[in-house]
C-alpha cells in the first residue's frame, strides 16, 4: 500500500510508493522518446488497458471495443489504490495516511497521431467534458478532497506513452499549491472584498501587455510572475471557484481557445514538451467568494528545474511581456 | 536591470531576467555535458574570470594569480545586478522592485578533475568556510535579507560549466521554500516550545531506519516525507538557526560527514547529477528559537519535476527508509 506523508515542517503530503520501490539501479538516464511500437491506447487495443471507466463512443458499440472517440481507464501503474480506508495515523511526531485515491488516464483520441492541437474541436470539448465528468463522479467519493487534472506532453515532461492522454489524481488531501492558492486568494479577498483573479482579469485586459489572446469567455496571459518562460494562464472571465459549474457555451468557447494557445505555443517553441493543469476548488468546501478556476500550462524549456523546486526561487530568463507578444504574433494560418 | 516580481496570489518571488532575454529559438533542447576545452575556473586562468572577490592563498601569491586553492568570483552572467536601490514600486495590483542582489561562484578547486566527493578533508573544510565567510560579508548590506548556498553538480542538475564549483545568490526578498520553513518551524514551537528539527533529531536517532550515518556532531538521514528519491538531509545536531555561528570543530565534522555522504550517493547513484542547499536563518531576522539550519541534498534522478514543481505535489518511487539502507549499506572502502 502506498503511503501519504507530510512533511513536518512545511506541512507537504507527498506519495510515497511502498511497492514497486525504485532501487538505485532503477533510475536510468534519460532517454529520447521511444516512437513507433505497440500502443495499448490505439484504437483496437482496448483490451491492453484496464476497462474503461467512461467512454464516449456511438451507441450499439460495447464497452472496451473500438468505435469510441475518448475513454477514461485506471492507470495501469497506479500512485495510489482505490480500495480500502484512509488509517490517519502518527509516527511520533509524523504524519500519514493509506495512499488511497485514484489515478485515471484521459486517452483523448483513438487516433495516434492526434494531439490536442490538431484534433476536431468538438473532440476537445469532449475532453474538457470527460474531466468534468470525472470531477462529479469522483466528488461522490467521501474519501477525496482534490481531484487534480493535468498533462504531460513529451517524454521530457512525464509523459511515458506518446499517445495523447491526460491524467486525473484524486487525493484524500490538498496539494501545496492548491493550498496556497486558495490561501492567498482568502486572504486577498478578506482585505479588498474582491476575488483577486477577478482583479487580475481587469488589470490585464487594460494593459494589455500579457494579453496573448482572448475571447468573450476566456483570457489567455502570460502571469506577471511566471516561474517558467512562456508560462500561460487560460482564465473564465466570469468568476467561478469551480470547473464543475462550466456552462455548454463556455466549454465550446474554452475549447476553442485552448487549442488556439497549444497551436501558439507549438508554433512558437518548435513543439517542446509542456504541462497544463487545471486549478480548481477542492471538493467538498466552499471557496466560491474568493477562488477561481483557470488553467496553467506551463512549456518544458529550462533544465535547472532540479534546484529552483528544491529552493521555491525561479530565475526566468524571459519576461512575460516578451513571452505574450511572441505568443500573439505567431502566424496560426495553415501551411505558415 | 532585472525585475522582482511577487506572484499576487500565493506571494512567490521570482526573478526575471529583462536583459539578455531568451527568445523562443535561445531555447535548445537538452545537450550531454560539453567536456574538455578550455575552463575559465582551471588555475592559470584566473584573468579569464571576473575578479576574485576573495580567495584562500599562500602568502606572496598576487589577487587573480594562480597558487589558489578557493577563488570566489561574481558570475559573469549574474541573474541579478550588485549596484542601485531596490527601487521598491506596485503596478496595479502587483508589486515589483530592481533585481539587485549579488551572484557569486565558490570555485571549490584550481584543479579540473578535483570534485567536493574526491578533495582532501582541509579544503572541504575550506568550501564550507568561504560559504560562511561570505554570508557573514554579504549580511553587511542593508539591503539583503537572505543569502541563498547552492550548488549544482552535473549537467542535468544545472550546472554550466563541470568544474566543480558552488553559487551563491544574496536577495532582498526571503524564497518561497524559506518562508515556508520559518513559518511552519514557528508554528510548531509555539505550540510545542520546542524546536521541530530538534524532534526529528531525536525521533531519527530513536528510529534509526531513516539514518545514514552520523558523528559527534551531525547527524545525515532521509527526511520521512521527501519529495525525490535519495533526499538527504544533513542536520547539526546542536540547535542552532544560524549557519554563520558554525564552530572550528563544527567544521571539520561537517566537512567529514558530508565528503563521505557525497561519496555515498556517487556510488549508489554512479555519479548521477544532484543539487545541494544550505537552509539557514535570513539575515538581519532572529529565528534563533525556533529554526534550525542545515543542507539539503537532491539527487536529480526523476524527470517529472516539470509538473510536480507546477502542482506541489510529488510521487517519489524510493521510501525513504529503502533510500537510507541503500547509503547505509555502501562500501566506502577504496577501490570497492
Amino acid at each position: 500500500m502506498p503511503e501519504l506523508r507530510k512533511d513536518p515542517i512545511v506541512g507537504r503530503w507527498v506519495i510515497i510508493s511502498t511497492e514497486r520501490a525504485k532501487r538505485p539501479f532503477d533510475f536510468a538516464p534519460e532517454e529520447e522518446t521511444a516512437k513507433g511500437g505497440f500502443c495499448p491506447f490505439d484504437s483496437g487495443n482496448e483490451k491492453t488497458t484496464p476497462p474503461e471507466i467512461i467512454a464516449y463512443r456511438p451507441t450499439g458499440t460495447g464497452p472496451n471495443t473500438s468505435g469510441w472517440t475518448l475513454r477514461v481507464v485506471a492507470n495501469k501503474f497506479p500512485a495510489l489504490v482505490i480500495e480500502g480506508g484512509l488509517g490517519k495515523v502518527g509516527e511520533g511526531l509524523y504524519d500519514k495516511m493509506n495512499g488511497i485515491g485514484a489515478h485515471e488516464v484521459i486517452i483523448e483520441t483513438p487516433d495516434h497521431a492526434e494531439t490536442l492541437s490538431n484534433m476536431p474541436l468538438d473532440r476537445f470539448v469532449d475532453v474538457l467534458r470527460a474531466y468534468r465528468d470525472r470531477i462529479v463522479d469522483l466528488s461522490k467519493d467521501p474519501r477525496f478532497r482534490y481531484i487534480l487534472i493535468f498533462k504531460n506532453q513529451g517524454r521530457s515532461a512525464g509523459a511515458s506513452l506518446e499517445h495523447s492522454h491526460s491524467q486525473l489524481i484524486a487525493l484524500p488531501v490538498v496539494p501545496e499549491i492548491a493550498s496556497e492558492e486558495l490561501n492567498g486568494s482568502k486572504k486577498y479577498f478578506s482585505y479588498k472584498d474582491r476575488c483577486v483573479y477577478c482583479d487580475i482579469l481587469r488589470q490585464e485586459m487594460e494593459q494589455k501587455n500579457r494579453v496573448i489572446s482572448e475571447n468573450e469567455d476566456f483570457l489567455v496571459c502570460a502571469p506577471f510572475a511566471p516561474r517558467s518562460p512562456f508560462e500561460v494562464w487560460i482564465i473564465p472571465k466570469s468568476h467561478n471557484a469551480d470547473y464543475t459549474q462550466i456552462t455548454e457555451y463556455q466549454f465550446r468557447a474554452l475549447a476553442e481557445i485552448f487549442s488556439e494557445t497549444l497551436r501558439r505555443l507549438d508554433k512558437a517553441l518548435n513543439k517542446r514538451p509542456y504541462n497544463f493543469m487545471l486549478h480548481t476548488s477542492p471538493v467538498k468546501e466552499n471557496h466560491q467568494e474568493y477562488y477561481h478556476w483557470h488553467f496553467e500550462v506551463v512549456p518544458k524549456l529550462t533544465r535547472i528545474a532540479g534546484f529552483e523546486w528544491g529552493s521555491g526561487f525561479y530565475i526566468n530568463p524571459t519576461p512575460p511581456e516578451d513571452a505574450a507578444k511572441f505568443l500573439r504574433d505567431v502566424s496560426l494560418a495553415e501551411g505558415s
